[in-house]
């Protein structure tokens, strides 16, 4: 699992007093970035990989402005040139949301997808959830 | 089905040169806002009542800045006291996204879901999607 | 001047009710689409000139949800290789928001500023902010 | 001074490749929140107090993607009802951006502005900033 703590922003939230449901796709892309740097270890977008083609989220439980959030992130299954990814939002112990991406490994000069090797492969499985 | 025309923003490009897909869940939450306002007239937000609780992306084209989205918005379904949106992201005479959310009729002085009036069923069902 | 009308999202508030502070930048960015594209026709960031190096917001009065705005935006004036912009965002009828921004012509590939052709200069001037 | 750690974000980076303009003023927001917690220790948006009136910023150095940055907040000067904040975005070791802010102590329920209590002030010109 990859873990990251954030500070809620009080540009997150919205006119309702909780964090505005747009915010979770953000947080949850920004906790993937050891994903991201498995296939760009330079984090290049000259040499970007990984484009998401779906994500779904369900919202579990409202989120809040004053207490930090962890962003969790597992790999669900791997796949020859695409992978999916399970999230979830923690804060004060509780998970509030949770959703699903998935993204393909991308070559934007050929503008197709190709398959992922092997060593990213196998390091993406050491992050297997596991129900 | 309700229809708004955005332009796309500097600002939600990401350095791999296209629309970052964290923009998208924000332009479809924009172009609700005339169903927000059958359920909030005054759009007040002392007065709020639809709470989203789950939504799903298929990002399916490339969106770049420069020339303007269209955001359209359908109801897919009409429940008890929730109902479900389908939207899609135009650029060019392209579909680049589609997607649908659900939400209910919250209530947040007694913080539960109640039944959707009658009258505001009937006007979502004027936007009803066909295939 | 250069005008555009945007709609304030939902996303855009903050648990004070209004528009969030740091919303005002992003859409005077977005006003600023025009004079982008006369140093970028294209609009394509691989040929991309004007970079930001300072700007100010004054905060004059609250912005809501649920009234479009207008983003006015005006040229002060114009320099060998800079230019400062004015702007202002007006909601029913009255100035919310007015600020500055200067701008550099920016060469990337060699990484410094250089002189603003003539015929770019001359179009800027048609729109002088005059008191 | 306070200080706050901010990974950048993919969702925050442009299409020239580096964190766009418009998301100093979201971080500089980010790292006033122990001054917020002065006026208002619940966070709540029900007793909120702290108005912008008007920021600036300079835009010293590009930021990139991929690397933490560091936001530091001082304390420039305190007023009856006023107090101005000076803040600098640093990564890799160098200043990137740096900016103030002007906040007024703002009574929400009479509309209007008021002394700022003497224990905050005290508290504030702990963290004075010095040249």
């Amino acid at each position: 699992m990859f873990e990251k703590t954030i500070d809620p922003r009080i540009s997150e939230t919205d006119g309702a007093g909780h964090i505005n449901n747009t915010v979770i796709p953000v947080w949850f892309e920004s906790g993937r970035d050891q994903i991201f740097k498995l296939f760009t270890p330079s984090l290049s977008f000259k040499k970007w990989k990984c484009v998401i083609i779906k994500m779904n989220v369900d919202f579990v439980g409202q989120l809040f402005y004053g207490e930090p959030v962890q962003v969790k992130t597992w790999i669900n299954n791997v796949r020859n040139s695409s992978f999916e990814i399970y999230e979830e939002i923690h804060q004060r112990g509780e998970v509030c949301a949770k959703g699903s991406a998935t993204y393909v490994n991308f070559n934007f000069d050929k503008q197709k997808s190709e398959p992922i090797p092997e060593h990213i492969k196998s390091e993406l499985k050491h992050h297997l959830y596991e129900k």
